[in-house]
């Protein structure tokens, strides 16, 4: 049955770019945890949006599912096919140019299949910044940062992954190709489409192209690691550095006791930042346009207060470059650490910045009186009031009941505080179930509506989302 | 056969609140500049988000059309039934209160009714900035400002009004409340339904309220006037700028001379800037949260070069706050000043940052073609790319042909140079045509099956925007 398709997309293609064996379809069928293992009639690598909108017309007319796939690095198996064997994988790997930079707009069009660190690095090139920075960012694809709305480390002062974006080109489910690529800083004229569909993670069309703002390049940057009596604390920091140095705060990293020991104990060339063990601690970063913008003696200023009134209580401030990194090290080791020493039930959560002292408060006693032998590791971005907030049982690789238990109890708390069940990573296959439990039943149903109207076969990633 | 539906209305939110006389509906029914006139069954000002959904409900089982309303100040006709009397106005105006403050979470929960001014001062009143400000704003609603996401002064440094939003709280055309009121900085969870309502011009549902991010207050402001060789001067001024300076820079204003001439002819109390009368000038404003950011001598470090390679040929940098206020007199008062001279043909338009001195002397030229007597009136936001654009005709208000024409030159120099007809004032009953000239048919396509899935009556805001 599929041989008809598979000829008629190697006709659209090529005939290299249609994978159908099992050795090379495999690194595109499993997510890159290993958690969910798909299958595909085939794996199509277009060239161009004339050749994705081929394609996705072909199957259209055949009612073949897409699941359509970048670095195929998401966290909730969104990237990758059901076991069924009916969808195609449509790779958008090989649309991989930057097909403009235009600095006096400040803006660059790339093509979906960019890796996102060739885009940071076309920006820098070109004296420009373009701010969208996470783990993945070696392997990831614009296309996919942006189908998933991607968060990262530079939220805090740039916004998400949708904030970075002026236009999109995409391919509809009817196999249509739609070009938003315009690079207007304003433009009022009927529905924002192209927030639709980032963050649709592909349920409602494929993005081919996108205009990114750049920003001027940052030109100094203070690095410091901040000891601090409690999370509530590291929260009243925030209010007190952004107030004093508004947008130079560019990272703002809690980190608990148990993060830093993990990353001493796995990794033996990062070492204690202070003589005395602290239970929380804030990485903090400050950037500025200006060559000589003294920010070791602004930051210093801003923290005189704070060590006043006991809400910090050891500081560490990087004079040099080495010693900023070995900073950043400690906290991006985390992650690492953290599978070293076993699973863990992982959340990636968020809520109002000022629940985030009761949210710990409360799920750390919740989770301690179900599991009295478990360990919360808690580390995050306070400024985006986003926690990965994690369980490690000391027997190994948690239960499927723990997990579900341990969910349980983090959802709803979060549900009480007005939070949300995924920040950044969005929901996929893995959480597709569970917002039904948390978003009210009305926005699932606009959610629903529109999925019908613009996808009325349902052939866009399916099992997705929604 | 309306006594039924005012009865039935009376009933939802009290009779002194459903409004049928001449006298009592006239402010409802004109669009502040005077171009349209429409007609209503009944004004109708319900007090909460449960009266708006009952009356929306209602119309919805009666197929009553539903005009949503705020301060009624829109530029495009958006805010006004059509002359046929079917439709009601419903009036947002009641729905005024300020429903929570979360300093912590640096947010805001505001009701659509809200005045922006309102909004602007609470914030202050709680040591934050609010950075939405537009000419309207002592009378302008935020509902109104989001459902046309309304763009203003502050758009460089802050981004348009759907930049500033965290959550909505709507009114679905079926009548069921959406509380979409999340206050998160992360959230991947499903289609952005705020992103589709803000910018609907109430085509989609009724916004009620809106969860606001605020800011850090600035505390150090520059302001200057630059005058420079010409509008590319003022592009590469810009980017010089930028680089140095980065997200300090909140205002940056072109005007042409003419606009100078007519603001000292008509307000005496405004003086030439410069002792020479320069073609081309920019108003800039630097702010900084710091309090000693001596942003004057920052900003004469950054003018140097521009001096030395002639794109700046003169600067007053104000040096007290009433020196700045005179400035910005100039740059406020040349609409009114404008007026005072005769109607005009206006364009509020947008194109990407590099093309806006192209776009000026291309546009002109071909105006001065076409119509040898008339003068062009150029100002605008150029960090924007937005440019009010307008053509005043010695002999008064122009006709419609002239209008016509003077609309084509634009318009189409507008397409080539992939601009927007609309940069901030929206559709409304205005362009509503204009745009399916410049939009693609795909584009209208989505709009078309997203609105029919969300509002299958039709019964939001007919006539406008589709």
């Amino acid at each position: 049955m599929s041989s008809e398709l598979v000829q008629r997309l190697q006709a659209i293609v090529g005939d290299a770019c249609v994978l159908t064996s099992a050795d090379d379809t495999a690194p595109y069928l499993n997510d890159w945890r290993g958690n969910y293992l798909g299958c595909a009639s085939a794996v199509v690598r277009p060239a161009s949006a004339a050749e994705v909108a081929a394609v996705v017309k072909l199957c259209a007319e055949l009612k073949v599912p897409i699941v359509p796939q970048g670095g195929n690095t998401g966290m909730v198996g969104g990237s990758v096919p059901d076991a069924s064997g009916t969808a195609i994988v449509l790779s958008l790997k090989r649309m991989n140019r930057i097909r403009d930079i235009d600095l006096a707009n400040n803006a660059m069009t790339v093509e979906a299949g960019c890796i996102l660190q060739a885009v940071q690095h076309a920006a820098q090139e070109n004296h420009r910044h373009f701010p969208l920075s996470l783990a993945a960012e070696g392997s990831c694809t614009i296309g996919g940062n942006l189908s998933t709305n991607a968060g990262g480390t530079s939220v805090l002062r740039y916004g998400n992954a949708r904030d970075l974006v002026l236009g999109i080109e995409a391919v509809l489910p009817d196999g249509r190709i739609w070009n938003g690529l315009k690079a207007l800083r304003k433009d009022n004229t009927g529905y924002d489409l192209k927030h639709l569909l980032m963050g649709a993670e592909g349920t409602l069309g494929i993005i081919t192209a996108a205009v990114l703002k750049l920003y001027p390049l940052p030109r100094s940057t203070c690095t410091a690691l901040v000891a601090v009596r409690d999370p509530q604390a590291a929260v009243l920091l925030l209010a007190t550095i952004q107030a004093a140095l508004g947008d130079r705060l560019s990272g703002f990293e809690l980190m608990a006791r148990i993060c830093l020991d993990h990353v001493v104990r796995h990794f033996p060339a990062t070492t204690e930042p202070f003589s005395a063990k602290h239970a929380w601690q804030v990485l903090i970063e400050l950037t500025d346009t200006r060559k000589d913008a003294a920010l070791e003696d602004a930051l210093g200023a801003a923290l005189e207060p704070a060590f006043d009134t006991g809400t910090a209580i050891d500081a560490v401030i990087a004079s040099s470059e080495s010693q900023a990194q070995a900073l950043w090290n400690i906290r991006e080791h985390i992650p690492e650490a953290e599978k070293l020493q076993g699973k863990s039930v992982k959340h990636d959560i968020s809520m109002p910045i000022s629940r985030i002292a009761e949210f710990i408060l409360r799920g750390d006693a919740a989770l301690k009186a179900a599991f009295p032998e478990a360990q919360v590791i808690c580390f995050g971005h306070v400024g985006d009031g986003n926690l990965h907030y994690n369980l490690s049982f000391p027997g190994g690789a948690p239960t499927a009941g723990q997990t579900r238990t341990a969910n349980t109890i983090v959802y709803m708390l979060l549900d009480e505080l007005h939070g949300s069940i995924s920040a950044e990573h969005g929901l996929g296959q893995m959480k597709r179930d569970e917002i039904t439990r948390h978003k009210p039943a009305v926005e699932l149903d606009m959610m629903r509506a529109i999925k019908k109207a613009l996808d009325p076969q349902g052939i866009m990633n399916p099992g997705k989302v929604l």
